[in-house]
């Protein structure tokens, strides 16, 4: 179906994470996204694992319903054809580091005379500006540098990391809204602009609470296992089967949580009277309540707590969440298929539209399997002139 | 400074996390944010802690530079104000459970005749449709159900919590994007929308390569500590002062690597050859590698494997992510000032734009603080009306 941003072309250079998933959420939305890779190499995550008859299933899943091209920017001929690429896109997007695209002499200052509405959009570690700026950078790195592992994890074990790459995630969220946000502004005035964000940058900007709980406190947060740090009980507790999660945000639900579960006397304990209390007292209260849910199990609890509003869940696997109803019920598992694998399951479209929902259909390219129909089409290329390109190398 | 969005005005009847989240990176970016609070009660994370005399620092943090009219939308009055409010917006933004708009008789269906070129965007735990839409959900049951906690922490141990609330972030972020996209396409057509996100579906999009992994193998992604699932060595080790994160991406690395640490007889062993097998054989190359790092601190490491050019970083704690000199070259932490506060430090804004960048400078506002001259201004509505609204507790 149609997408919001129909119309749209994206000259994309992103490799990898970052600047993939940023391009994924714009094709997924209706943008035609034109990625542009070395030749006979490509980029680099077509040899991550897992595998399905040779073809990546990491680069299928975020670089679906993208078009490939083969171009070697660093030949003459190849940022030639790049330039006149360009021309045709109203967005350019690329996670090298910082000093990669100026090399290149490709870098938005040397870009912006010659293509003044160009959108530029580049993800990095560190950012275009700083000390660090030229340093190279990889989810894990930034999510030590970014303070999230210091405050995951249990207290006094050793660091964890978060399980998805979060940095490079959040990273191209942000990176998204600055392409949108330049979008509306060039919507208006006709002038594009450069977005720099970085995987940095963003770790400190989803941290929230935390940096105003150091500023007014001078306490350093640390990891605190399921834990809210200002909320009480609202953690995860062993139940008969596994795990249970409980979320009681106030009073109320308190005292109707206890009598529920027979921990009546509870109610009038002045050490967990109120939410303060309670966070206060927590190393009382934790095993009180742990002794009381390891009765049931996960299920149990679920149904007795939902049946008086008590909000709690349990620890899904990534089966269970794949099979979830409502996971299901949302799309949010959709296929597509492409000749080499044939169906693979992939994560939607988180975002759904009433009017413009875009889709999921089209499955990640081959390596430059759109580039003698592309150039064809938007720079009039003959067959014969793509053969010498070829030869060249430079497709 | 200017931003992107300025000239945009947006009618925010967002609370807590999720949606005030959007609404703050809306505003940072320059749009008109009027956010819409109970009279008398307000956002309820006002009341979140910490504080500094007597006002949230946490409030703070993600409602700076958003105006706040107090207005009662259970009242008939009420809710003619707000669709009179409405006609001057562009966009409406809520996170209320779903259900919840429509008994006020303001859900997008009772709107969308009325307001053609609104774009509603809702955020909720599960969606506006599917077998659990209704039910409530915060972060800590949504990192539950959505897999993110079966796949962070270390194997088997107690089940962690990601350190920041991402399920709220993630889908604040898919939420702003939608908004942003929805702007697009009204900036073509003048048809506006409604944005339908998930905290549930926002999880399952990050949860990236788990997902193709389990559904390639059929094994169900694990917790794995700071390990990547399938590049090593790329983890944390204990140095001699606390830890040292490394990131070896590739079978040259790991040459240099060894080389340089005195661990050259590695580079022949058949165990750790490529990549895949030092992933299989994780478990006897750790304590080899482990015993090597906690040799020296965590500052030598850095300092001598950066000369090498192998990605490596350590843990930092909060206190050393705001003062670390790259954050603090990026402007990503910043300041505002409130009469009641004086100055509080909050995060920056991630997205860098080189043109109209806007700004964070404006505070979070009290509870009603522009309830008067908004509505004077906006609807005409005169000082002894006013006295009337606030006497009958509409506002």
């Amino acid at each position: 179906m149609s997408g919001p941003l129909s119309g749209l072309r994206i000259l994309d250079l992103t490799r990898v994470l970052a600047g993939p998933y940023t391009t994924m959420i714009l094709a997924d939305l209706g943008a035609e996204v034109i990625k542009i890779e070395q030749p006979r190499i490509g980029d680099e995550s077509r040899n991550f694992g897992p595998f399905k008859n040779g073809f990546s299933l990491y680069f299928m899943s975020i670089n679906r319903g993208k078009k490939s091209i083969t171009l070697d920017l660093k030949s003459d001929r190849g940022k030639q054809l790049f330039k006149d690429l360009l021309r045709q896109c109203d967005i350019l997007t690329e996670n090298y580091r910082p000093g990669t695209m100026k090399k290149l002499g490709l870098d938005y200052e040397a870009l912006a005379g010659e293509f003044p509405s160009l959108i530029y959009a580049a993800c990095s570690g560190f950012g275009q500006t700083g000390p660090l700026s030229e340093h190279g950078a990889y989810d894990m790195i930034i999510q030590g540098m970014g303070g999230i592992i210091s405050i995951t994890g249990e207290p006094g074990r050793p660091p964890v990391r978060v399980g998805t790459s979060i940095s490079d995630i959040t990273a191209a969220l942000f990176t998204t809204i600055g392409i949108l946000s330049a979008l509306h502004q060039r919507n208006k005035t006709g002038k594009g602009q450069m977005v720099d964000v970085a995987m940095l940058d963003s770790l400190v900007a989803v941290l929230e609470n935390a940096i105003v709980r150091y500023f007014a406190t001078d306490e350093i947060p640390q990891p605190l296992g399921t834990r809210h740090p200002v909320i009480t009980p609202f953690e995860a507790y062993e139940s008969k089967d596994g795990y249970i999660i409980i979320a009681i945000g106030n009073d109320s639900l308190w005292e109707r949580f206890c009598k529920h579960v027979g921990l009546e006397t509870l109610i009038s304990d002045t050490r967990f009277k109120t939410n303060a209390d309670r966070t206060e007292n927590h190393s009382e209260l934790y095993p009180i309540i742990s002794k009381k849910m390891c009765s049931r199990t996960t299920g149990e609890w679920i149904e007795s707590l939902g049946e008086i509003g008590v909000p709690c869940g349990p620890i899904n696997s990534i089966d269970e969440v794949v099979n979830h109803e409502q996971v299901k019920a949302r799309e949010m598992i959709t296929q597509v298929v492409h000749q080499l694998t044939g169906i693979v399951e992939i994560p939607g479209i988180p975002i759904k539209l009433s009017d413009t929902p875009g889709s999921v259909d089209k499955p990640a390219p081959s390596l430059g399997e759109h580039t003698d129909p592309l150039l064809m089409r938007f720079l009039g290329i003959t067959e014969v002139e793509i053969e010498i390109l070829r030869r060249e190398r430079v497709i």
